[in-house]
């Protein structure tokens, strides 16, 4: 009699290693996948069941680029360029609002709005991280978190050198947490230097750890890289010798066949926001290609200010639409890659080796989808279904590191009406200063 | 003291005639909105009180262009081009499947996907839609209903002029109904011939009712088009003066500034579906310049088997990203412009002239959007909230025509568990034959 923690049952499970199990089982110890099995096939006790004959199981899904506190800032100022809305709108804001209070606060509601829609590990980059690692820690949100290193004061440091110091401070806090994951966040190319960047490496490489960078964003970006450096984003990164598997590069919107293979070479990782891309006209991706020469491509929703989601379903119908108008091709970005790229490839992406696939030894990460409602039915591929017609509200239980972190749509660590409560005082601030 | 059968509140109320109303009140007697006003304003009394401090109150949403029944067929051949998916897939299993009491069966889930995501009214085109429109009176959903004609066999008559005899007869039987509206459905340019649309013109304009119409759809229509009678879909619809203001052109994807000029001064209505036409990669239709020219232009989410969702939140959403990024102009389709097109003009779009707002004397069509969810927060800005941030599955509460139809996420008029129970015959069907 085999004896699990927890059993997550389906009338689907999803699995890249095994397929698609129908009245399949994931049985869970301890934090991992202890087995995969059918129903039937194994005499088994557990603690708690999860899930049944209405629902699809699946890996969480991994969002390798947000900014969770910007939740603050969704819907405050839409319909604008990136800089306009940047320089006029984000940045005087964030001056005026983000402290560790205001991190303390926002953090908990867009935990909750990825978690209530599925994902189950982030990657974050912002201000004040030592204070957002807490909140998430006790929420028990997987987190592979960064404070953002600009060539300019931030709300944290008043210059780079004390970013950095921060941030190894804030590594040496953390590193070893079995749900944060610290990480080093050079803002963008173009907010950098090239000693910024040689640093950031040196110390993403000393703890062996993510190095997150917002890479080729706009075109406008490119242009402005290539005055400066004679070369374009990713030339002039690889030029340093900043490239490497341990680089998470956001956007990466402006690439060339020749850049893209650079990225595989190198065994880059690339958190595609293709959302926010779109919203702020800033370009879109070449997903056909990525995922045609082999690139380690992941999914985000980047934040709320620029989305104005944090939902992953949402992401990847998305991707695997604008893909194939954008392509011309509509067998590509198949439903099953885009999939992939939201869980295994994104967990890739994020430095996990064990994570975003149902299979043996694998963290226990899972999710559950509800399958019985006028808008789910009928589902005779369950893949097709989770990213052409799943909702990220379909989503039923979420368990993080073999924890129940939500159930029946109830979350388990977080006390959202206090959460929302603390919330509405920053959102007051900010509605009475910068509300159009 | 006023008396009202329903009031509904909300913290915002979405007028496109008297702006955005903080804590205003709909009051409504029998069909029809009876006064727009701010909660203290008016003494009133009402049968029923729906909404309050955590709801958006607004129009209800028009999907202009639908194929209800083909639910059945949503996730069975994802990932295809548009021809190999309607010659191996559709047609085929449409030539098998679809009967009356296919359509009997499948109509009431796809209506209760619409409602519960806030369609109010819907356009309609596909087979024995005698059948379809008695389920949709029943329910009360507002539909344009349009029984499909082309030059070949469907499955409810052997030949166009069979086709155009049961039309003139389903016409019949439905015009004046509250909530029904027949309309004529000559299937497109390709698939039809001179003499069809002159026939279909006629009984348009006999009756007054709305002809839907595929148009332009994809590159590959209008080159055969172009082949066949030396110009392009809009310009050959023009030139056997098809064109007038009951023409509803679905897709039009593909249309040149010019083709553009003649649908405005034409008032030809346009019923664009973006998401089935970015996931067949059909193309991207020039939404910017359609508002910027003053198009009448609608949204629509086409069949279940093309997008796969039935939700116009998603589309607004979709409509309003691809634009920016297409047109590289992040300003382009800003979010008050989507939600016009989405009710008001979609409105119009269908040939209903007092629908599609919150105002006085218009046909009480109105829902509720919930606002208090961890993902719908903050709010600074409602109609922002409602095209980038709000899911289909916030709508709470849905009014047409007067009636209550889904109340607190209740179906009122739909028995959901014996509807899906139903429809699990035809998908089973369809399942052991068709799915790969």
């Amino acid at each position: 009699m085999e004896k699990f923690d927890i059993v997550i049952k389906g009338r689907f499970l999803i699995s890249f290693k095994h397929g698609i199990i129908e009245n399949g089982i994931v049985g869970i110890k301890g934090p991992r996948i202890e087995k995969i099995f059918k129903d039937g096939e194994l005499e088994y006790e557990s603690s708690q069941t999860l899930g049944g004959e209405d629902y699809i199981v699946l890996p969480g899904l991994v969002n390798t680029h947000t900014h969770a506190a910007m939740i603050a800032f969704r819907g405050l100022a839409d319909d604008l360029p990136l800089f306009e809305w940047l320089q006029k709108y984000i940045w005087p804001a964030e001056g005026k609002f983000v402290k560790a209070d205001f991190i303390k606060k926002a953090v908990p509601v867009a935990a909750a709005e990825m978690i209530s829609t599925g994902t189950t590990t982030m990657a974050d980059m912002y201000f004040f991280q030592d204070d957002a690692a807490e909140v998430l820690a006790n929420i028990g949100l997987r987190s592979v978190i960064a404070e953002g290193i600009i060539n300019f004061p931030t709300p944290t440091a008043s210059n780079w050198k004390k970013q950095l110091d921060y941030t190894e401070n804030f590594i040496k806090n953390w590193i070893g947490h079995e749900v944060i994951k610290p990480s080093i966040g050079p803002h963008a190319p173009y907010t950098t230097t090239p000693e910024i960047l040689e640093r950031a490496r040196e110390i993403g490489e000393k703890y062996n750890i993510p190095i997150q960078i917002h890479v080729a964003e706009t075109k406008n970006e490119v242009d402005e890289i290539v005055k400066k450096y004679g070369k374009t984003p990713v030339r002039y990164l690889d030029s340093v010798g900043f490239l490497s598997d341990l680089v998470v590069s956001a956007h990466s919107v402006w690439l060339d066949d020749e850049e893209i293979d650079i990225y595989v070479e190198k065994h880059v990782g690339i958190a595609s926001c293709p959302q926010s891309n779109a919203k702020l006209a800033s370009g879109i991706a070449p997903h056909k290609k990525f995922i045609e020469k082999g690139a380690k491509l992941g999914l985000g929703t980047d934040g709320d200010a620029s989305n104005n989601s944090l939902d992953m379903f949402q992401e990847m119908k998305f991707t695997a639409l604008i893909c194939k108008v954008f392509s011309k091709d509509p067998t590509s970005c198949p439903a099953v890659e885009v999939l992939r790229a939201a869980t295994l490839t994104g967990a890739r992406v994020l430095g996990y080796y064990d994570l975003g696939d149902l299979r043996e030894g694998y963290l226990a990460d899972v999710i559950t989808v509800k399958i019985n409602e006028p808008h789910s039915t009928p589902v005779y591929n369950p893949v097709s279904h989770l990213v052409y017609a799943a909702k990220g509200t379909d989503v039923n239980d979420v368990v993080i590191n073999g924890k129940v972190i939500y159930s029946d749509k109830e979350f388990k660590t977080i006390d959202i009406e206090n959460a929302k409560y603390e919330f509405t005082d920053i959102v007051k601030k900010i509605n009475d200063k910068y509300n159009r």
